[in-house]
This record gives C-alpha cells, structure tokens and sequence, in this order.
C-alpha cells in the first residue's frame, strides 16, 4: 500500500479534486469549458514538483496552498483563475484524503482476502490435526489446528468486514468552501457538488464533514482492529515457531551475525505494524474534538497518521497473506507435543468422566491428588471407569467432534460473507 | 452509565452466565432439574460480598474463580459441583463483559439520542440565524448557527450509528471452554450454547472468541467515537461562551474561589470524558494481538478498560445531553460579533462578486489591497460593481440559502436514521 | 498501593492541603490561631463521607468544592469561613495529588527495589547457567541465565532510578489562586507558600504550575517505563515458563477448568499492568495542552488517570517482586534446550573460528552449507580447526567469559546506584 | 530537525557505527589496519542507494542487512569479511538511533532555548501588564502577561531540562552481538566496545540494552513532554488570536479561500506536532516488553516512531521558537478585554476586602447579591469599606505585586538552568 499513500498519490488525489471541481463548474457554466478542460489536462501529478509542495507546506500551514501556486503557474493566467472555484484547502485535503484511502483499499482487502483464504484452507485441512491448546502461554488442553486456524480466520473476517463496512458508510466527498456553508458558490454550490460527487464516484453526504471528523477517524479504527486480527496471527505463528514447539515454519529472513537462523520474517512484520496501529488510532481519535469550522492543529495531525495507518494496515494485509501461504504446519510435532504433554492435560476430561459416578467435588479432588502424587490419572481412574470410558476420557481426539463442528460453522459465515 | 459498570453490576453478569448455564445443562438433562433451580436462585449479586471478590480477584487472576467460590459455598455440596459445568473463567468474564456492555449500552444511547434531539432542535430553530464561522480559531466567513448545530447533529448521529451497529454485530455469547472447543460438554456443547444464547437474549457466534478480541475492541472504538463527537461540540460551546465571545451560555458551576463565575461544568466534562477514551481505545487495540487460545496478561487488561470506556462514554452522553439541551443562544450576540468582525469577513463574497467581471486574479488584488491599505471593501467594490451586486455581495445573508438546505439535509438524514 | 490512591487517600489529601493552608494563615495572623486550630482538628477523612463527595463532585466540576462544603459544616460558622483562604480548587487538588503520589511511591519504589534485588541475586548465582539466547522468538546462540537476569536489573533498575528523580525534581506544591497569581493573599502569599510548603514537606516550586501540566505527566512517563521494564521481564519468565520450555516455573494459580494446570499468575498481572501504561501515558500527555490558566476538561482528565497510573505500576511492582522472589529457575533444563537446539546454534562461534584460517566469506559459506546439507558442524569444521580449537568452537561455555564479565559491570551499577 | 533523521541520516549513522567498529577491530589486531582503512573510507552515505536499501529492508527484516550487502559490494573480497565483525544488525540499528538522536538534539535544543529566551523577555518586559486570567476557557480574575509568559517559560524550560538530563543518562552505545553477550569477540570485546564508544563519543553502558528499551521510551517521553509544553503555548498563542479577543497576533499564513484572513500558521503547526506526541509516546511504551534478547516485532516499531517523534518535536521546537519570537502583543486590547469584563471578575478581591469587617460568610453572600441584583460591587462595598480600601479592592491592578515576584522567581529559575 505504499505506493498508493506516497506523497505523489496524495498529490494526484488533490489534483483529482481540482480536476473534478473545474469540470463541475463548466458543467454549471460558472467557467468556461476551455478553461475546465486546461485545467483538467493539467492535473497530473507526474508534471508536479512534489517535493517542493512539501517543503512549502509547512509555511502555508497544509500542502493545497503550494499545489494551487504550481497549478495556476502551469495554466495561462486567464485560466489559473478559474482554478479551485468556491473550494478551500481543507475540501482539496479531505477529499484527497478519500481518495487516497479508497485506493489503497483496493489493494489492502485483497491481501486482507487473500488472507483469510488461506486461513480457510488450513482450517479445512486440519480439521482432525491435533495439537495442544494453550491459556496464559501454558500447556491446557488438546485442540485441533484446524479451529485454531478457524479463529484466526473468524478475526480476520470480522475486521475485513468492519473495514469494507466502513469504508461503504465513511468514504465520501468533502466540499463545504470557507467555513463548509457552500457560500460561494450561490445556487450552483449543491449541484456542483453532486456532479463532483459522481465524478469521483464518492458518496456525496448530507453536510460537509470539515469539522465532524468521525470519517476518518472510524475508518482508522476499523484499519487498526484489521491489523490486529493479523496481528494475533502472526504472534501465534512466531509461538509456534519457537525451537522448543516447532509445529510451524515460517519465512526465511536470514540474521546478519547467525548462518544458522532462519527469522520469521513476515510474521514479524505483521506484529511490528500491529503494534504501532493503537497510537496512530488514539491520534486519529484525539483529533475528533476540533475546534469551531476548522481545526487549530488537530486537523493537520491527522494527514501523515491516515497515510500511516493505510500503509502499516496495508503491510500487516500484504505481510499476513504471504505468511499464512507460506505457513509450514507440522502436525507431527503437534502430536509429539501434545504427547509430551503428559497425561495432565487430559485431567479436565477425566474428571468430567469421574464426575459422571462420583460427583464433580470427588472427581476434582481424585485427579488433583493423581496428578500431584504422581500416581497418574489412568491408574486413579481405573479403579472408577470401565475400560473403554477410560480410553475416551484419556484420548485427546475425544475432542474433535466438537472442534470440527465449530471450523464448519467458521467456514461457513467465511463462505456466506465473501 | 456507573451503576451498569459497577463492581456489582459486573458480578450479576457473571452470576447470569452461571445461571444460564445451570439452567441450559438441566433442559439437556446433564444435571438435575433441582441442582439448576437452586443455582438459578442463588445467582443474586446483592447475597455476595463483592469486595471480597475483588481482593481474591488478583490472587487467582480473575474474579470468575471467587465468584464460583463464594457461589459454591452458598449452595448443598451435591448442587456446588454442578455449577459451571464445561465452562471456563473467560466464558464467564466474557459473556458478562458483553451483559454489561448491552445494559449500559440502553442509557447511552438514549442520551445519545437526547443529544441528538437537543442538536436538531437547535438546528431547526437557528436556520435563519447568522454567526461567524470561525477556522484555525480566526474568524473566517458568515454562516448559521443552524449549519453548525447540523454539524455537531451529524456527528452525533454517525457516531451513536456505529455503536448501534457495533452493538448489532459484535455483542455476542462467549462460550467456549478451556480452550474454546467445547470439548468437554460433548455432544450436548453446542445445544447448550444454543439455550444459553437464547436464555440470555444475546446471538451465538459461529466460533468462540476467547483468543480473537475484536468485538470488544470494535465496540470501544465506536464508543469513543461517540464521545468524541460530543467532545467536539462540548468544545465548542465552552469557546463560545468564552467572555469575550459570549454567544452561548452553559451550565451554571460555581467556583471554590470567584464568587461571580459561572463555569460551563456540562460541556467541561464531556471534554474530560472524550479526551480519556483515545488511551483506552489505544489500550484496547493492544489486547488483540492475544497469545493463542487466551491472552498472558492482554485480556485481564480489557476488564477496567471497557468499563472505564462504557462509563466516561456514557458520561459524555449524559453530560452532553443536558449541555445541548439546556444550552442558551444569543442570536444578538452572534449577530454583533459578525459586525465587529468588520467588512474582511465579506472579503471572500466581494472577490467572488468582482471577479465576474474581472478575473478572479485582479479581483483578488483588489479585495486584498482595499483591505490591507484601508480604503475599505465597499469603496473598492463600487467602482465595479452595481449597487444591488455590492449589497448582495457585502451581506452575510447570503450564505443563508445553502446553509438552509444544508441543514435540511442533515435534519432529513437524522429523521431517517432514528 | 491501592490503598495509598484510594478515594479515601484523595480525600485526606485534600484535607491535608486545608489543614496547612490554616496553620500557615494562622502563623501569619491572617487567620486566628483557635481558627486553624479547628480547621486541623476536623481535617480527618474518617469522618467524611466520601461517596457522598464522589457523587458531588461530577455536578460542581471538580471534588473540592464538595469537600469543602463537608468540612465547613463541620467548623463554627465563624471558623468555616476561615477555610481554604486565598486557594482554588485547582490548589487542592494539584497539591493533593502530589502527596497522594509521594504516598503511593514509597511502597512502589520499595517493591521495586525488591525485584531489583531479586534480580541481582538471580544474576550473581547464574553466572555460570548457560541457557539458549533467544532472538525474535527462535533460538540464536548460548548465553548465560545470568546475563539475561542481569538485563532484567538493568532494565529495573534504570527506570527506578527515573521513577525517584522524577519524583524529586517533579514533586511540589501547588498555590496559586484563583490565577496561579497568589492575589488575593497580598503579602502574605508567598510567605504562606513557603510555610504550606514545609508544612507539607514539599518543594516550594519557582511559579505555581496549575496550567503547566509537565509535572505529573513526567511523573507518570516514569512510572511507565518502570512498569514496563516489570513487563519485560514478566513476558519471559511467561515464555520460559511454556510446557515445552519450562525452563523457569513461576506462580500458581489454578484454573476453573483444569485441575492440572499452574498458571504463572503474578506474570500475568504483572503483563496485565504493563499493558494499560501507554494509554494512560498518552492521555496524561494529552493534558499538556492546558487553556490559559485553567484547563478545560484536560485537567480533570488526569485525575482517574494519575491515580490509575500510581496503582497499575505499584501493582506490576508488587507483583513483579513477588514473581522474581518466587522464581524457580530449572538451570538443567536450560542445559538440555541447549543441548536439544543442536550445533547450528554453534554456527556464529565456528564461523569466527574458521575465518581467522579462511576468512569471512569462505567461512560462512562452509558453515552455511554444513548446516543445510546435514554433514555437519563438527565434521565440516574438523577438515580446517585443531581438535582443540574445534572443542572450544562448538562449546556454548565460551561465550561466558564475556557473559560474566556483563553481569559483573550491571552488579556493580545495581550496586551504585542503591 | 527533518534532516537529521532522514534515512540518509540513518544510513550515515548506520555506516559510522561499521566505521568505528572496523577501527575498533584494527586497534585491537582483529583484523587488518589497511582493512579498517578501507571500510572506513567506504563508509559514506552519500556513496549509497539509499532507497533500495529501503526497499530491501522489509524483505530481510531490517535495513542493516542491505546496508550490509551494499557495503561489503563496495570493498573487495578479502575486506569485505571483516565488515561487522562480532555484530549483530540490532547493534548497527540501535546505535544509529543514538547517533541520530544526539545529532537531532542539537537543533532541537537550540530552538527550545531560542522559544525559552522569547519567552523570558516577553515575562520581563510584560511584568506589569494586566490582564484577564481565564480558568477552564471562562474569564476569571485579573493577572498579568508577564507571569502567564513565566509560566510558558517555565514549562518549556522543565521540559528541555528532561530532555537534555534524559540524553545525557540515556544515550550510549549497544554493542552486543548476536545475543548481547559480545560472545564472538571474545577477550576483545569489551575493549573494542570502549573503543567504539569513545570514537562514537557515546557512554559504554554497563550492559548492552538490546532487549532492554528504556532509553529510547524515556528520551521520547521527554521529546513528548518538550512538545507538549510549546503545544500549550501554541494553544494560549491560537486563544488569545481568536478575533474576539485579539490580545495578541501571530504568523501569517494565508488562506486558499480567504483573503482577509491572517492564519496563526506557526501556532497552528506546533499544536498540530504537539497532538501527534501522545500517540508515539504511548506506541514506544508499548515495545518495553521486548521478548528474551530480542523483540519479535516490537523493536522493529520503534524504527519510524522514533523518528518521528524526533522530527515532530523538533518541529515543534522551531515553530515555537518562531511563533514566540514573533509574537505581537497587544496591551491596551489587553487592558480593554479586562475593562470590559466588568467588575465580576474583582468579585474575590472585594470579597477579601469585605470579609476583613464581615467575615468571610457574609462577604460572599454581599458579593453575590451585588453581581446578581445589578446594584454592583461598587455600591455595594461602598457601604463598608473605606474609599482607599474601595479602590485597592475593584483595582485590577492589585494583583500586580504578587504577579511580579512570581515573574521574578522564574526568570530567576530560567536563569540559574541554562
């Protein structure tokens, strides 16, 4: 997503505006239509000094003063007049700003999809693959690989989903002029408006939103729970690729001090973008309260923090596909471990069973003594079970039926909403 | 929102879990009929010592485990042990988290709406009154107060939207067992959960969500949208009521010090609220990267955060609510401060005006040289322009007619949407 | 320190702000001496009733005027009206937030200190305990228990130190008046701060620092980073504590589920606490940017705050020092994962032996290639290295000479610094 | 100070870390003097591809790989290997952090003394200039400019001091190889580390800090404090330049819509920075719990975030510096707003004065009638107070002797830091 949230893309996307702006007018006969037309040949941002409007941002206090200046230098005089109609700054940025985040939309569910595919696929294929399940960093009791990779799958669909949700009900125009009334535009300002609105393809709101930031702050919110389904992923994948577990591989970067190493490098990207989404959604947040019709610095911090959040949020989609496509699963491993476990982890299990004859508060109290007096379970309930109860209570695969129900449904609400 | 987030409320969620449970596994005849009355009957928060639930809390790690504890003893020993039959402390933590969201959820939202109310209200009756709009904290161009009520309108409406939403999509029945496979009820797991759902009013999720936290993360987030849309207009109203502005009055809080101050207590704690909620949307966000099947420490650090986050959210809603709806205007005010603000607030409107005749370069200069060297707009302006034009293009009126169908449109939106 | 931050710990505060306010206006014949006799005397917090001042506080905008409300009525009327002379409620409860802090800090830094000193002794006698060093979550090369345990005092040990500078330079009164201008005292103000000042046993600051908020903001920027170095170290003892590491065990809490299990609860609260620090450090920060002479809603965002940041990092305190005092530390196992990691983790340390023969390049190509192709460290390097130097490349144990010598230098700085 | 942290800085700071460690190794006989000669004389940034190394970095995990492999392209063969000799690329990384730090410190403390001294002038020559002081954005009672200027100057003065402490105790080396034990140069290490640290001039820490991120957390945490001080000036600066009140004016931006309008942009551009603080302050909290010897993930976060925080502070610092230094002030608009205010805002001066015949109770009550009934103080006090005592109480005036020594106590604190 880097390329869609580089300077130059913001620049194209302000230009898009300036573009749009004039056609509308010249729809709406407020200029004339050589004029709309100069203008609209003249908006690409490949002809532009970007690097420039950057530096004279800062003294113009945001970048649509600059691009404006190089703009109307670009067009003859009696054009450059007709530049930027009835807008403001804040309406070229905002819109831009729209413009920017749909674009690396694109690209961010894709990977965000592509994701979540193989999510299905390993939850699919490992349906009857056992491994341990894990509380708190300990050993607690079997599970399937397949529903761990099912609730893997669960968050990133769900965050998928609150970011396509946000972006159908967020993205839209900004076009509100000085203080966001449309004064200056007279009557033509609504249907100048509309014809932009449609031109861009972006939903034309009720009012201007200059000042009413929920947009892109809601936007953000659903980037960063995105970047944390994948994040979450991408901390089991690291836990389970630790020397001592080794029931994943992943990745392949290489350590510049160690021939030896082979770094989970994806994964560790995914986190570290994950891990700086919470601060930039606390900023976006923190920039809601804005001060009358425009805000007094809260509106300019929010510019690098979108972009940052796209591209961080993006790099977790992009990184998260390859990782889980890339996903070594070693269920071998996974049966060793859960085999070296010890017989511990089924105690919850045999106590159910125990509880059956003698109550849970006897059961409880039977294994607990079994497993601490090193008796074990198996000879401690052979004296209450039959045999092929014990059997059942002590086979970690007794929790399979349920396991596979709950990744069919996972599967299924995948399948229903893509 | 306190009392729906108190300690107690916290510990009667957790004893509706208990109950449901008992009661679900007693219409699957896993236990007895009687054991699930008198479990339902015990689960009564005010019987329990709540207190000391809270300093057992640390020592177990979670306060689920005194709960059961202190439920336990206050039941015959045969009926204790068939208390939280295949569940686990996150089951309950979590399906409570989710009963006290709903139950503090009502009363928000009915400020929320209140507030919403209050603004439209507002909007309505001050379509025709002028102000100053007012960017980057400087006085910039006329427009209505009905325009800026439209705007605090919409932000109230978008946000209070996305935690109804939120609300819809992610409260959710947690039910999972140790590790969240069910495994330990069997065949009978998901039926139970089926009647749990039912029982407790809340939906079934496809899988369980111990591991992956993105509900009670979306929903923070939506929650601090909403206070920072209340944020946003509590900060303007206190700037407003600044002295030397003094176009609205709020609130009446006296002062420990001045006798003759009237402090503007409403719109001051909705600020204090809105401008906590960043960190724990922040801290929210951090919880979901969660290490398997249950978070080491990032899930414990969800607890007081979603209350916190329920409770400063609901607190804007109320406080915000009595601020709009006992808010004072003063049109007269609003109408002499647009004079003061001098003929320069017009600058826009004139260029505009001249520059149908001229260009917009020349009518720039000209705007900008009669208001740098003092000659004044109106003298500039009469060269160019007919009388009619010139006192069209000096009234701050002329903004009215957009302004007015602008909050048409916002107070159409908010009539659709409640 | 819950109790130190409690409610109640505010309120004494609060009173004892008043209290000295009395005695100094009394010293300075402002007030009569039998006045602030009785002031004193009823400045108790166990006869007031603090959840009726809680419950207040939200309506008059801030817990002093209630406060104040509950001491007069406890005083002569003649008496009352000598209370909180020349002071705002800002004075309260800045000042009292400032001894509630210095309260709570004296069982936090002792606490602290215990991990500190737990964490030496865990240096000092694993010297000489190899274990595997671990780097982005995979096995790298040997390294010392001790070393790592020695990293942890640093870590502790470093932030301590800024917890106790901080407090040192940050710790003051605050009296300024309604303004922060000490007015309406006259000559007698400043005098009176110097006595509040020695009264209370804090720093007279150069200006009243009632809307210069850097203060408490470095105060809980410590606090923070002391609790996440606690988090640093909690996290690895939560790691080494996994089944299939085991290399320490820790804690151990049971489960409502699992008879077996040994949950590494102080770890987990310790993580828990470190977790909510940023948050609560951003919103702190956020209360930098205070309006004029009084904040508007930032001010009373600190306030939950503060007192939240106080008992979380006391908390990761208390528990750290528990955790690292109950460490137990299985240096065999250590031994084995080593073992069990194979001689790739040698890799680095054959390199460096063979490039001084062949150099770099050649060296890490044969090493790479012994490594990949399976024949070998031992056998590759055998073709190139003496016997001897061949034992002293594949043993772990030479990487503690080094490994000692860092312990030695962090003993010595844990020892200056104490 | 967006220099000093570009990547080709980082770059620089990257190749000087290579550079010392080369010398360091020739020194010591590790490898040859003529090879040290050579990495030295390639180590120059300006010789490199800098974007490439960016686009690599991603793939290997981190940027000191590519920098590695464009070096060692730039040396031949038999140099080459001596590149990076018992490094590790966390040791190239973090010690270029440092370098870049104390080479942005520079800057960035320079222009915080500039906006301290501005600040120190405008106490000293505004020290009898009366003002309104205003508490949570309400007019409260009179103070002076001079003394709110103390306290700006305070703030930034307490801040920079954190800053500069915090770069003198933070600030050092980290060299430590493949797991911070300086394994694989053996007896060479610890003196090559000298070596290095006194070429780098950087302190030798006591133990590398690789996994321990205390200092990098603590120096941003005073960055944050530094622009959140000038922030708070920035917000008085934008409050006092609203139209309205007008007792100050500031910069000069223009606007793209707006010809009149004067924009405060440098005010405008420090709360922007200052707003973007908390968000990086809390992301760099958050990578203290770093897993074993090196983070998997977190680490890699604080890359850009430190940077950023950097720039934005040090952005803040030249602003601030420029927005003070620029700063017109505007007594008689000063004198005005006071004036204006009306005698309400002497209500707790002549409260004072009639309660030294009245007592404090029935003072107060007097004062309120007097403001509420319309009669006035004036009237009211008449009846008490002598004129001479009249007069001093309804004199805004009164303040000034207090105010002045504050002011003074300040400059003199300013003074005796720098």
């Amino acid at each position: 997503v880097a390329a869609e949230v580089s300077d130059r893309a913001w620049l194209q996307a302000m230009l898009d505006f300036e573009s749009a702006l004039a056609t509308a007018c010249a729809r709406l006969e407020l200029i004339p239509a050589e004029a709309a037309s100069a203008i609209a040949a003249a908006c690409r941002a490949e002809d532009f000094d970007v690097a420039q409007i950057g530096r004279e941002a800062a003294h113009s206090g945001n970048p649509a003063i600059p691009m404006l200046a190089q703009l109307r230098a670009r067009l003859p005089s009696e054009v450059a007049g007709e530049v930027h109609r009835g807008a403001t700054s804040q309406d070229v940025i905002d819109t831009a700003a729209m413009l920017v985040a749909r674009r690396a939309l694109t690209p961010l569910l894709a990977d965000a999809t592509a994701a979540a595919r193989a999510c299905a696929t390993l939850a699919a294929s490992h349906r009857d693959t056992l491994m341990l399940g894990r509380t708190l960093l300990q050993q607690a009791v079997p599970t399937s690989f397949g529903l761990k990779a099912a609730g893997w799958l669960a968050g990133i669909v769900r965050a998928r989903r609150e970011v396509a949700l946000t972006c159908e009900r967020q993205i839209a125009l900004q076009f509100g002029g000085a203080a966001g009334n449309l004064a200056s535009l007279g009557e033509a300002a609504l249907p100048a408006a509309a014809l932009m609105a449609a031109d861009l393809d972006l939903p034309l709101p009720a009012v201007p939103w200059h000042a009413e930031r929920t947009r892109p702050v809601v936007l953000v919110d659903a980037l960063g729970a995105l970047a944390g389904a994948l994040g979450k992923v991408a901390g089991d994948v690291a836990l389970l690729a630790q020397g001592e577990v080794a029931e994943v591989r992943s990745g392949g970067g290489s350590s510049s001090a160690m021939p030896h190493k082979r770094n989970p490098v994806p994964a560790l990207l995914v986190r570290a973008c994950a891990q700086r989404l919470p601060g930039l959604v606390a900023t976006m947040h923190a920039s809601l309260v804005a001060e009358h019709e425009r805000a007094a610095g809260g509106w300019h911090a929010e510019w690098e923090t979108f972009s940052d959040a796209l591209r961080l949020s993006g790099s977790a989609c992009a990184w998260g596909a390859r990782m889980l496509e890339g996903l070594e699963v070693d269920p071998e491993r996974m049966g060793l471990n859960l085999e070296l476990a010890g017989e511990g982890v089924m105690g919850e299990s045999v106590t159910v069973a125990l509880a059956a004859r003698l109550g849970v508060a006897r059961a409880r109290e039977l294994v607990e003594a079994a497993l601490s007096c090193g008796r074990g379970l198996r000879a401690a309930a052979a004296d209450v079970l039959t045999p092929e109860e014990l059997e059942a209570a002590l086979s970690p695969a007794s929790c399979l039926p349920n396991a596979r129900a709950l990744v069919d449904r996972a599967l299924a609400e995948y399948g229903d909403g893509w």
